[in-house]
């Protein structure tokens, strides 16, 4: 099979700074005109001065009678002044023009009618008092907007005040969207059968032009391209020919039969293959025939990612004027997360508010979850040169639905449990408003979250061996007085994890030790570390006698995958992970699982939902169906602190 | 002439509030069904749940060979695997469907190919391994969206994935809006004539539909109709069949003229008129057959002002989301600013960057001049408890442009002088990306402006009585050292500000105290009342001796406006404020008016335009025009601290 390699990658500030430099792109829209009315958002193409004056004449600023200031100067209390109307003063409403001779308007509060055809004033008034001027607002000929200024709705008022019927404003950018690949299908065409049969439904033109339409562009979507090389180069070569930019969706990484930065090198330059992005890497850049072409990853959210990052800058120099960004705030990270240094990456992610501060946990990190996208909050980037960033760390997120929309999730942080997105999935469909969101950092991290504010709860199994009970000393240790509620949830068996078959016929924990088994471990601070620390010593062994005790997993489903793939002999984990994996599993002991819930959540209006969820009888038998679980606690209250 | 009170004013929140509850707005907007490709920033009608799985199959989330994983599990380096290729490996692409019977995927990185029909493998996959299995992304009749969710552009990709063609959102709101008013004319039919006889451009409604299309309604704008009683009526009448909101622009106020509230008590029934804020106070709204009516004040900026703060919250309920507000950011107050407690005042303002901090400084209050919205960088909001903002204090504002642009504003808070003006009027010329903005606080406050981070540059008049020296001591008093340049700007003739024809043939300031006459003083700081104080000392006089010193103006308009209406007989001046009022001048002595400017702006790129300007035969010629400059070393630097 024919494999190319990526030219060298760049990082994104690379990248962005090489497509901008590629080619002329402030030349590229040519300017037409359009009438005023209809100019909202477009960017102006000239400068644009003022036709006529605003106002073109003497205005009253208030409603009131008009005069003669000189004429008013000697009125006072002592010696009011007498004014005829019709001669001396006018009576005028606010906007109205001054008749001739008038310089200044008297409040009507300030007039005393004296007789049908006399009033009388107590003040004088001075000259232009209350009036606004020819030209106050605008003098013709002054410049109201510079050339590449984006229309707001007030600036078409100013255009039209101004004499402006049409104005000249850039066109909009014209984008040809050609989506390739063998295995895709018009959604109009998507029927069970082939989808079921590997082929999958073309949505990324879709969502490309959506974005365009957003960023004030006409996007046109061609039919699909199969794979082929020659039908690929003879539709980009009849796009460029009318469209000032086209985006060849799939096709841009390095596999066999991806075509576009082959093809751009054959017809044109070829600047930009590889992007140091994650998702987006596999994005292309270059020009046909002095045309810019964009390959965008077939993977949705690389395509959105990687064509929002590098051609909004494009448009943005297209425009000459920036397009507005989403909103960003300010918001401390729920969980340790760890990034490839080198790489910017970009996160969706869910965010809640705890303690009156915004905090934030990943979802998903594949970028072939489009959902990921949809039920995100928010992005978080993070730069080449972090590894990541800590819990509680404070970082800023660009904004992907309204600010006054973020309370209402719930972030849970602890250990994991499938039972616990069972219990996503039953608040989703009682509350849609409310959602859960679960990362996994383990027992002791999930009470450490709640007690910084990091979560609004976690789930936890930590064993105490001197007091042979379950999580409540923790929390005596590391709560600090922190108000909070523990409610139970579940008991569960936890077990050896052993190969299909048993074939070493491993009974208990001794037998791991007697018979020099590999062994695979839990991290520090896992529940089911604690308890395997807890019976190793109860049986008189170290972890000198366990083969692979440093050898560790941070997930009851990573500790079965090593077995299963035999990199070890025996783990310690829960039924069910066993289960999913078809392995062996002998119960060992029962642990108990609870929920760690912040006081203030516990009385609010979410947790309301959840309790409800917990003391149905529905939730209760799903849990129960999963197996090893014992729910007939579930919901008790155990222990309340601070 | 009729005039009517307004109802009780409500507080914006009261108004708010009271919209709300007036009419069921959440069932105003009916479903309809529209393609899901033409649906980008709709609002669902109804919950949308996924139709189908996906993906449909289990797709490989690598290049690679798909694998039965069991079949792996005793490959290792030492004792390396064969596969059959057909048989027991299969090539696939990312995306592509796995062959049946297979669960795993080893990475086309780690697979040798040692024969043409067989590969070789070193280690063991394990299942699902590299496998985006089906329903991985969602699951058919996972909830997607929940109703009242705007669609996003990767909105339309999950809705298109799971199987959703078309999808039901709500309607577009439809709203009329009726221009009313006998001054009003249509934009095409404005002539020169007309206009400075008093007739105005009618475009409020454009401003208006404007706002609705970019909050996703539809917009009608109705002929004008004239101030007459019945004639809105029946427009009224008519609208409210087909739309979901009526505004009627103008006519909400109080006059004999604003008939809009007046209107809306006939026919329905009244729930505002008259709103705590500035702009905007005339709104009115009420309902008329179960139909919403807003009336909109006729000025333009609180037509704008009054429909954004009061039926966005509508838009929002019918929407049942939030519309994205405009970003927000933190600034700093340039100068004090006062305003009316009860009242929430919107200020245009200007934004600037001073020593890397955001400062800005406030544009005209004038609610007519339209063109301050479209100057204007931000709105900034000052709630009802406030008796103003002062100097240095941080507040919150609402950006109107994009964050990116806004490093382009030199900030100007000092002294006033007319020649400012038309410096800011040659720097929009000469660099019409840059910008000026004044802020007139005097000498002193300008001084200390720079020296707090508050302003870029200031003009100054300071005279120090003891060393007879302009500005320089009380630079080395109150600067501390910070790195600031001192230029020259021009030489000013001060002198007495008298009634025209000079009736009591004042010549000098002894004149005033001799003869007793009515003095209108400057407020302490300004430089004019620092020579003031001193001339009075050198000629053995103390402020005893003058009639009125305590009465004091804070600007040179405001003394010659004093004199003009015969509040006082004399006052202290510039020559050109005289001239503006048609009074008579007696100079009494030359002052230098220089421009102290922050050391890192000075060596920046935007005081460079300045400093051409400063030096053009051009602006020279200009402001010595004005009568009383001399500009002959205008652009010397005086003085460098820091």
């Amino acid at each position: 099979m024919r494999r190319r390699i990526y030219l060298k990658k760049k990082t994104l500030a690379e990248a962005r700074e090489l497509i901008l430099k590629s080619c002329p792109w402030e030349e590229f829209l040519a300017p037409e005109k359009v009438p005023t009315r209809r100019a909202l958002a477009r960017i102006t193409a000239e400068a644009l001065y003022a036709k006529v004056s605003v106002p073109a004449f003497n205005a009253a600023a208030m409603d009131g009678i008009a005069v003669r200031a000189e004429k008013t100067f000697s009125a006072s209390e002592y010696s009011p002044l007498r004014l005829k109307i019709g001669e001396e003063a006018f009576y005028v409403n606010t906007g109205e023009p001054l008749p001739p001779e008038t310089d200044a308007v008297i409040m009507i509060e300030e007039v005393h009618n004296v007789s049908p055809t006399e009033v009388e004033i107590m003040a004088p008034a001075y000259p232009w008092q209350h009036v606004r001027k020819i030209g106050e607002d605008v003098v013709e000929g002054e410049l109201l907007f510079p050339p590449a200024h984006r229309l707001a709705a007030w600036d078409l008022g100013a255009l039209l005040a101004t004499g402006h019927l049409e104005v000249l404003v850039k066109e909009r950018p014209r984008v040809a969207i050609i989506p390739t690949g063998d295995e895709l299908l018009p959604p109009e065409e998507a029927t069970p059968e082939l989808l079921s049969a590997g082929r999958t439904v073309e949505f990324n033109s879709t969502m490309i032009a959506a974005l365009i339409e957003e960023w004030g562009g006409v996007a046109e979507v061609f039919s699909i391209v199969p794979d082929r090389r020659e039908e690929i180069k003879a539709r980009l070569l009849e796009a460029i020919k009318d469209f000032h930019l086209v985006v060849v969706l799939a096709g841009s990484s390095a596999g066999a039969k991806d075509h576009t930065a082959n093809l751009i090198e054959e017809l044109g330059e070829l600047h930009l293959h590889g992007v140091a992005i994650m998702p987006g890497k596999p994005a292309v850049f270059g020009l046909v025939q002095g045309r810019p072409v964009f390959g965008a990853p077939g993977y949705p959210v690389s395509a959105v990612i990687a064509f929002e990052k590098l051609m909004k800058p494009a448009f943005e120099a297209m425009y000459g004027v920036k397009i507005p960004d989403r909103p960003r705030v300010e918001a401390y990270c729920g969980r340790k997360i760890p990034s490839r240094p080198g790489t910017r990456e970009f996160l969706r992610v869910k965010v809640g508010e705890v303690a009156g501060r915004r905090v934030f946990i990943t979802l998903k990190r594949g970028a072939g979850a489009i959902t990921t996208l949809s039920r995100a909050d928010a992005l978080c980037e993070i730069p080449e040169e972090f590894e990541g960033l800590a819990a509680g760390e404070k970082t800023p997120l660009e904004l992907l639905r309204p600010e006054k929309d973020l309370s209402k999730t719930a972030l849970v942080v602890g250990s994991h449990d499938m039972a616990l997105d069972i219990l996503a999935e039953f608040l989703k469909r009682r509350a849609p408003k409310y959602e859960l969101s679960l990362a996994h950092v383990g027992s002791l991290s999930g009470i450490l979250a709640v007690r910084d504010d990091l979560a609004h709860f976690a789930g936890t199994h930590l064993f105490d061996p001197e007091s042979g009970e379950f999580n409540i000393p923790y929390l005596e240790r590391y709560l600090k007085g922190k108000p909070a509620v523990l409610v139970h949830f579940a008991y569960r068996e936890q077990g050896l994890i052993l190969p299909k078959g048993n074939p070493a016929g491993v009974k208990g924990l001794e037998d791991i030790a007697r018979q020099g088994l590999r062994f695979i471990n839990r991290q520090p601070g896992a529940g089911t570390r604690v308890l395997f620390d807890y019976y190793l010593k109860k049986l008189g062994l170290s972890p000198r006698d366990i083969l692979g005790y440093e050898n560790e997993e941070t997930t009851h489903l990573g500790v079965a995958v090593a077995v299963a793939t035999g990199r070890a002999d025996v783990g310690l984990g829960i039924c069910a992970a066993a289960r999913l994996l078809g392995l062996d599993f002998v119960p060992l002991f029962r642990e108990r699982y609870d929920l760690l819930v912040r006081r203030d959540f516990f009385e609010g209006e979410l947790w309301r939902e959840i309790a409800g969820i917990l003391s149905s009888e529905e939730f209760r038998r799903r849990v129960a169906s999963l197996g090893g679980y014992d729910v007939s606690e579930m919901g008790k209250i155990l222990y309340e602190s601070g």
